[in-house]
């Protein structure tokens, strides 16, 4: 997409120097982190600065004041609410909902497709695959070998699975995150979730759960990841190697975890935070801090050490007797 | 459908005076509030006793104890427990499941509907809809223009659902809310929820959400709502313009929420209450009680401000260390 | 499946007697107190000694250290792990996800099947069932008469459902329970589910639900229940006739309800006990040892009597204060 277009399309004036060139293809939106030469990135939030000062976006919208901030090689986009003005860029760089051509789906060797199923354009299923009755594969999605898909699961585009997989009924792949700027009319302005989600391999997720694509980039699931029924995770969350996610967890947007975390039943994180490997949350436990110190169990809401939450329930009771 | 024939077919004897006419056709039940006088309703709790006393309804089941308070021109339907005698009743008044005849779908210009979907009788589509593959579109179900509905969604019958909305994979929105009246003998008794779901404009709705449909009247969510994944809406409920429900929200019937509320993720509500507009209720919290003044946050459960909720933490800290 | 084959593709070395016979059928998996002389169980924890010791199981893997606790008749089969080998084990008598050859579906009286729906072979269908778009129902799955199934529903192969009950859409019956053993290098070996799920009479199950199929033997939900949207079940549980499971309800694996049981919105079990009859469990309360005593109300997490939770609440109010 032309940035020039872009800027005149959102009515956005650029303070030019003579010698930017704004008749470029920009091919996407990141963060200040992770965009490339070719991308636009923003800053909203101040505790972000230092990487606009270091980043290598090909254009960043900001507010007048870190104006100066951008660097060199970098256009700088004024405007004054960076966030919004990303999520109404945001759409020019959506995929459509449905390719209208592409390759017709190439299959391994011995795969069972059930009838009343989907394949979209550019699939690619690797051997040995089961697909059953009801399953969505949207256009651009590739399968590994020996992956089982359940009945009525729906796996949207451009997402990747491994090998070994097996995706239980009901399981939406790929959906849109949860991701709007919100205008001071109050009118919400849906920020296109133009990443994906990406599964590796031996992965195995129950019924009826929701693993949102990314804003930007992916979602990931990393090898030997279980999760159970009902789990919910967001766009942009990372879920380290052979992790546990139980019943009705719930992860909010950005969430890494490490290697083998365990999130007991019910338990939920805030977002934009890190969870250190072989960390245990107990059941219905809430994170709302990176956690940093690996190999510890915690629990509760505010979350806290296990062990002091034990201590809690004893002198909740003693509360209750005095 | 026959007052007569319900009468004797519930065997309900009334209390005649000559002058009153049971031979008199009844379109359906609804609340003392709202029902029509060719509608049937019910007082169970003493506290709508004054709802009774205006009520314009056709006939309504009452103790023998507050048979005198049914207002003149509605008939007094005497049964020893109101709300068995509404769910017997509710039975006559239930949509088929499916219908047998009826007009063939009307679709708008430029809609795309894939194969593997079903759209009832009497469905009208608006302009440049995509109906994608699985899904299920129900008799008399109404879609404004420019309206997405991701692979094997669900939409049960008479609901609407207005322009610019998407509504993501496995979402079902129409299914029953869960209403049932349990006789001393322990028998649940169905109370067939004939209403259906309203859906506004810009609406969008995340995976695997459910929507259950009015027991009687209308589940409304208003224009520019969004709505995360997983997220229960259940019957009678109605979501305010521009509020916003994150992941694995509850909410119990008849829960009101007024404009731009926000319900964090896996926050909920006991039902039968209003929320305040620009309320904010932090992730976990449950509103039990309603909620009148506007614009201000609450969490945890007991709700309480969530400053007070901050000030808690502190002094549990306090608790483990002392 | 052979005994001596299982043995020699799992690399065991079994201490033989000369009067032990490996050439022997074994025809699954179960617990020690369930399994019949041609299973095969296991013991892990010590607290099951007293039933190894009146097991009828084929052969049991234990460690050296129970050996000898091994009742006559029974193989003893000596691992260091035997909840590794226990999985291990469950692949060779996993049911294939789909029959090759089977009767072709056999329906009752006046049954409307939709088309988009996937009937397995030697599925039984009674009179009057309603089975609507998208539905699949698996191999070898028995319903009753006047069941409706509503679209996009999913019953895996092998559960039984019975006389007049309505799964609302998006349900999932029959899915993997979430069981795996997890080796010292971090591997998780999945324990195939190799049970399935029994629905009795008259029960009601809400949209997107899951319950998931037995380990071994049946996951059952007796008549009269209801369940809201939403609600999960783990593998193995029984919910009692007449239970009522309330929105977003989480019960883990092997939880046991009486009759009449109650549980409220988004509540939760930790598996592995039992509730019993006419137990109320309030809303967000989390069960994590057994309820012996009938009738109560219980709240909060940890739980507690309900007015116990009430007056905590009075407790943290003061506190608040003071």
């Amino acid at each position: 997409m032309n940035l020039k277009f872009i800027l005149e399309d959102l009515k956005i004036d650029v303070d030019l120097c003579d010698d930017i060139e704004l008749d470029i293809n920009i091919t996407g939106l990141n963060t200040l982190q992770d965009a490339k030469p070719f991308e636009i990135s923003f800053l909203e939030n101040k505790k972000y600065l230092s990487q606009l000062k270091v980043s290598v976006a090909g254009a960043i919208f900001v507010t007048e004041e870190f104006k100066n901030d951008v660097p060199e090689g970098s256009i700088a986009l004024v405007v004054k609410e960076p966030y919004i003005y990303l999520a109404k860029a945001s759409k020019y760089f959506a995929p459509k909902i449905l390719e209208e051509t592409g390759a017709e789906p190439k299959l391994g060797f011995n795969c069972t497709i059930m009838p009343n199923t989907h394949l979209g354009f550019n699939t690619i299923i690797g051997d040995n695959c089961i697909i059953m009755h009801g399953a969505y594969i949207g256009d651009n999605v590739t399968l590994g070998d020996n992956t089982i898909i359940h009945p009525n699961v729906t796996i949207y585009r451009d997402c990747t699975i491994g090998n070994d997989c097996m995706i239980h009924s009901g399981t939406v792949i790929g959906s849109d995150g949860f991701g709007f700027a919100t205008t001071k009319l109050g009118v919400h302005i849906k920020i296109y979730q133009n990443g994906n989600v990406k599964i590796g391999d031996k992965v195995e997720i129950g019924a009826n759960c929701t693993i949102d694509r990314a804003a930007f980039s992916s979602t990931i699931i990393q090898d030997m990841v279980r999760i159970d029924n009902l789990v919910h995770i967001a766009h942009n969350c990372i879920i380290g190697k052979g992790s546990i996610l139980v019943t009705q967890t719930g992860l909010s947007g950005s969430t890494t975890l490490g290697e083998y975390v365990v999130m007991a039943g019910q338990s939920g994180t805030t977002g934009h935070l890190e969870i250190a490997p072989f960390t245990t949350i107990s059941a219905r436990g809430v994170v709302s801090k990176s956690i940093t110190e690996p190999k510890k169990q915690w629990a509760g809401f505010p979350l806290m050490e296990h062990r002091s939450w034990l201590k809690l329930q004893g002198r909740i009771t003693k509360l209750l007797k005095g």
